[in-house]
């Protein structure tokens, strides 16, 4: 397998699960980069890999995939050894799946209005305007985490997996993202506790390395 | 189960799915609106089901859940028989859930830049802009379908699936949003051909009359 990813983006939750697969079954994987500073997700060569121009995109010996939440699961379908999601029960792996959606549809979306504005408006008043509402926006979305969806230790409960890597991920935009982080003590907790695991250190440290 | 909704939402594809197991199963499931005319999304009673204060929400056995692509995998992942998705193929039913993803990510948000501005900015003409991007936007996420998404007849090849029933869903709104439609035949294809359905038409038919 070999993961497109950029740095600091929501690639980070793919490729986090690939090194556990690494670390668990001894899968082997290839990463590539895709320089956004460089307009590389707009290239033709990018393109043809994934004509949304995004990141990220893996491809497999059956084709390649799009979109974080199918991404994740499907690692963790396709490694049932590494244990990173209630493959055997459908409600608990749908749990999984409509956390993973409210991160990609909600949480990913409000942040996205920071910086890729531009994508939901033409006029530059208004794309200011979306970024002044991003640390309400996103803070709303990282309260209700906090209160509702974060079940600890971990997203899931007992049962670390494919939300935590994907949490994770987008839970490192928050001071970018101008959110008042002192409401979320269990968020950040859950980001420490994250971090501190060298399998998530590696991956960041292979990131920033290429 | 019991599905809350709203008529013309995108809960709509959760509904086609369960009348679709009702059909070839016979499992029965109940309906109950949320009136946003009423604002029921925001009430207490409401938020106690989906703290989110949006549609869908499914009650089952196990507990409630949410997210439409979610809601889709579990009613495909409990009523097998149903033949809903690729249930024993890792990577087809990641590119069904990529596919949803993609959905709920990217084309839905795209279109509640319409109506619903007023999450991402507070500025009034900042909304107005929003507004003004919508044909295009969402133009381009249903001609990226029109292109490479839809394998035809059915989004996944051959097998009919939660995929369309979820495409066919958001295609309802391309008109009100101002999109092209002469860009897309072969989405408004795919969408006579859902329409002429007898669950679908019953499904839509219980939603307006209820």
């Amino acid at each position: 397998m070999k993961l497109y990813y950029t740095p600091r983006s929501c690639s980070l939750a793919s490729h986090i699960a690939l090194e556990t697969v690494l670390e668990t079954c001894g899968t082997q994987y290839e990463i590539q980069r895709v320089d956004f500073t460089k307009q590389e997700q707009r290239s033709g060569e990018y393109l043809r890999i994934n004509a949304k121009g995004r990141v990220p995109a893996l491809i497999t010996d059956r084709g390649i995939l799009t979109e974080t939440p199918a991404i994740l699961a499907f690692i963790a379908h396709s490694f049932p050894n590494a244990r990173l999601a209630p493959l055997d029960d459908p409600f608990a792996f749908a749990r999984v799946q409509s956390f993973n959606s409210y991160l990609c549809s909600t949480v990913h979306v409000a942040h996205a209005h920071r910086v890729r504005g531009y994508r939901w408006a033409d006029d530059a008043a208004a794309i200011e305007a979306m970024k002044q509402k991003v640390p309400q926006s996103v803070g709303d979305c990282f309260e209700l985490i906090e209160r509702e969806l974060l079940q600890g230790p971990w997203v899931m409960g007992a049962d670390y997996g494919i939300c935590d890597m994907y949490l994770f991920t987008l839970a490192q935009w928050l001071e970018l993202d101008g959110v008042d982080t002192s409401k979320l003590p269990r968020v950040l907790d859950h980001r420490r506790r994250m971090a501190a695991s060298p399998v998530v250190a590696r991956t960041i440290a292979a990131e920033l390395a290429s």
